[in-house]
């Protein structure tokens, strides 16, 4: 079978991680392009994997033979190099979140519409083994009506890259509900079956990392700080959001002066509830014969990420509807871009007539 | 000195660990009267501490010699009972919640205006040392500035008296909220300066009481249930509630299908934070030349209800405000009441014009 | 049917709150003396319950109605106690532990052998729901072979009556291991079918409480503390235990400058392993399929002392023997023993030929 | 100045990761030789580093440049290689344990003492920032006397390259006590001052892994599994230590069926207490004015391995001793002999006459 020939812009930490190695042992893909603004880093690619160095997508556009796109660029550039892949009838993987704003994530949404080629984001649970057996378990009616789900992604200090990119609102659009809780709602839209919101109301704060040399801190990833950089992000964000399904309430710090790292997820359900702990395991709470029960079945983990680009792959291959496509994830992004509008505003945004 | 002579009108759980004890050995004070409509009680009141028992709190109105009364009857009449007894002259600390509502407190507020006689409200938490150190901590600027506050009640099974009064609507006035979270509100507030609410959101449910026969537990307060009592009120509250001071949210439980008692809340401040367990020590998490630092110091706790009864007697003969004055505990009232409104709404409240 | 009539000696603590209790609401049982040499004590339980005061339990040793006795004395006066009430052909229920030492425990035995009474001791765990589900899944095969028990009873700070009875090595025979460790080791080697040891190493410190003053706590069960009294035992004890069975490894503190209560036995089996939470729930730890799984059921737990007490009422109304007999009971009292006897010669002690 | 010449004696997991990298960084060294039987490894350094690669170490023994030595290949060959450069006038930096029993460290020992030239062995944690702390906190008697410290090093699944070179004992010499028990039972004995011990008893057990494909696992370090392979070596131990300074317990597990990862340590003294977290950070537990204080400082830790690698190198331009000088790691050798022997035996070991 002849491979899909593909292109990787952005050669930074989520393509060299992720995309990269998930393509490279994928048998239906060749990686053709290795894309970057900065040379040095396409050409250690080209040295470790061959393929050919690019610093301009737009090279790239036009050449036959690229069939698909993985853009693991930063946030800012997402709406518009996607939108000149799909036009350029290619089909497109784009890193989480979407894009910066809704209104980005829209443009992109009607390119997808517009061309027919597939448009996935990265939202990489719904890959997930874990997550796939809790949206099974939520499916077959086992925990019974989902009425409340409440994500904590709070960690006591981990602003990653204090100063550069990942923290200057011009590029990432925002700091930990655009990077972290973009995972957290869209995993709990996927597991509830992406319910339509009805309000949303939120509440961001920046106050950690804005004087950026008192930041104290034990490591940094994507660091070290850039001590004369931006940071115009919040570290801290809370959000309570009604849907046609479940409400689902929010807490999120990159940086919290509470040193506890919860990094969870509860379902609540009638018949009985899960906790999971995100990247890990989960537990059922049930009752069974008059007793309370737990259980927990840990397992090795598949690579999330591998199968991600599987089933980019084979969309390309079969023509099947990802979960990972546009249309469910744009959901995510009108919600993230309600809880930053709500808390300039100080009141709930209500998407109700 | 002459002692300060009481009645108590409702002799049941909190009067009998609660308010009978302190003031037996308060040396201010002198309960005279014993009143509950259950004779078997006050009888065993009068049995083992002297005293006249009755079971009309109207027999006690006119008794020139009582200056103060502890109201610890059901909800649902709360506001009847103070008023009166404001109005016939007397000084009146009312258990928590103040009322079923925010109309019944504000009734209750007017007779205090017009009187001019005390009405403390039983939000014993300022009166506990633990919540003292922190509210001191905070008023001296170690956290620098409160920016969220997120209070968690939440209980794997704890339904108290599941189908008698607590679970009555008519009677309670709610549930998880009006019991529990009244007491996590008034902390919070208190602590935080009590800062005028801006805007209310929440969101309650009525899940795993309400087929009584289902409920599984392993130990209930103030039980056994009443199988063929009711059940209408939520077993589960999430709010988000912005003031002039920090934003607060809340979820809480009395039963979820979640194994965990967590029961704590979190000051997040700009500078350092605390974990307060609720009814327990605190953490204190803060950096200090380069180190990120988690501090905590036990101490033996002091009694809280004597101590707010202290406070009451204390209030009676200087004529001090009291911090459980009805005048700052309205405010949680009002916040309580937007909370139930606003669930049934669908909708967030507004108090700003 | 003709009740069984009781003498209770010694109306402290444990007879207050377990064993009085039981007898009362057993049906097969009535309380004729409550004996204790503080007639405060037994005066109250005589207006509260009825039956005869007693101050010497030599007055009840010949009254014929009498068929048995619980001694809830302190632990320097079990043997002579026991051993006088078989000796008159009663039957007796005497608290943990059997004695102060091996020797007077084998007293007690050979009493018990000579008069064909029952003799059985407040193992209570034994009749505890939980351990007994622990001991039927071992039973069945469900953990494999056991080859190895930890015992963990740690407490950041819990020596009970400081100065007074429990700290008199004179009166108690010892501190935490014969007062916690005895109920520890005592399920530890029920659970394991009551394996015969073989070599036993034991230490223990007394290292916080010596200096009576200068002991930080924040409350004290059977206190407060006795600044004048005595503290001679020990308040730290670790011991290493082979058996025929499994080895088992004991850490225990009354009090150590580790914040940690860790009160917990582990299990370990060549198939699945348990941890039991002391007077709690117990978790199994298990693989199914390539997954590691781990289940907790949490049940109402039944009273253990009534069920005690029931048993003991049992035994002998049919004559048979109880898992609390002496005769398994006794082991313990040795392996105590040798603990003691090891960590003041520094050597360990070896029961193999 | 001129930089020392080093040869790295085996290049697997710790010289990649730990030896080399230090060096590489250090500006007092520079890497001549690369040895490896496997020439794959040895190729692969010299391409990024430079330097020669060579499969026998004889190669090197005679070549004046070469000043020192890291031994980083199994444990079956230290003793052999060690001795070897010492006498070729070497200076020698041995990765842990010394040796596979305590006849090889004292081989070992005897060639340092006659040759005087440097054997340091890799206790690395001699050289962490935190456990430095810790022994700073313990010699300016802040935690009082030390008596008791209790090590636990329990994981659910952590076999490492289970039927490889760790798991088989003519390689690896031992199991969980060799591998990791050497770490932690080098880290009490330094920061107690190197206490010698009186006796030793200890429990082994091979239970988990020896059912190769049986073995449950999430992931495997130094995996995965060689299914055909060898498992001779213990999964459990435990052991009990009398020292001149305190007594010592310990708990092992590379497996086990409970599913908690204590890896920690607790050094019970009679003023304060410690435990560390192993590899992380510290709590203080103390009291304080009738309160109970629990205090800890989380620090950017240093990298420990570049700390030895510099102490190594410092020894040779100045002469000092180390604290890794084999003339104190043999009392851990000596301790962990005496384990296994006494485990064998089923009888406490004495060093007392």
């Amino acid at each position: 079978m002849k491979k899909i020939k593909i292109a990787v812009i952005g050669c930074g930490t989520i393509a060299t991680n992720a995309h990269i190695p998930a393509y490279e042992k994928n048998p239906l893909a060749e990686i053709k392009y290795f894309c970057d603004i900065i040379p040095e880093r396409t050409e250690a690619k080209v040295k470790e994997f061959g393929g050919i160095a690019v610093t301009d997508y737009k090279d790239i556009l036009n050449d036959p033979e690229i069939e698909a796109v993985s853009v693991c660029t930063p946030n800012d550039v997402h709406a518009q190099i996607a939108t000149d892949f799909l036009n350029a009838g290619k089909n497109v993987l784009c890193e989480k979140p979407a894009a910066r704003t809704y209104d980005e994530a829209l443009v992109m949404q009607k390119a997808q519409h517009e061309t027919g080629k597939i448009l996935n984001i990265g939202v990489v649970n719904r890959f997930n083994s874990s997550v796939n057996r809790i949206k099974k378990i939520i499916d077959n009616g086992e925990l019974g009506e989902i009425y409340h789900v409440y994500g904590s992604f709070r960690s006591h200090r981990a602003i990653p890259g204090l100063g550069g990119p990942f923290t200057t609102k011009s590029i990432a659009g925002g700091g930990v509900l655009i990077d972290w809780g973009v995972h957290f709602l869209d995993l709990i839209m996927y597991c509830c079956g992406d319910p339509e919101p009805k309000t949303v109301s939120g509440q961001y704060y920046s106050k950690l990392g804005k004087n950026i040399k008192d930041y104290t801190f034990l490591d940094m990833w994507a660091g070290p700080p850039i001590y004369d950089g931006t940071y115009d992000v919040e570290d801290f964000v809370t959000a309570m959001i009604r849907t046609q399904g479940p409400s689902i309430t929010l807490n999120g710090a990159w940086a919290q002066n509470i040193g506890a790292d919860e990094m969870f997820i509860d379902f609540l359900g009638s018949k009985a509830g899960i906790r999971l702990k995100y990247g890990g395991d989960f537990k059922i709470f049930g009752t069974k014969d008059g007793a309370l029960t737990e259980t927990t079945a840990r397992y090795q983990n598949d690579n999330h990420f591998d199968n991600e680009i599987d089933s980019f792959l084979k969309c390309i291959i079969d023509g099947e509807k990802s979960p990972a496509h546009i249309d469910t994830v744009i959901i995510t992004a009108k919600i993230m871009q309600a809880i930053y509008d709500s808390s300039e505003r100080g009141n709930e945004i209500s998407f109700e007539k």
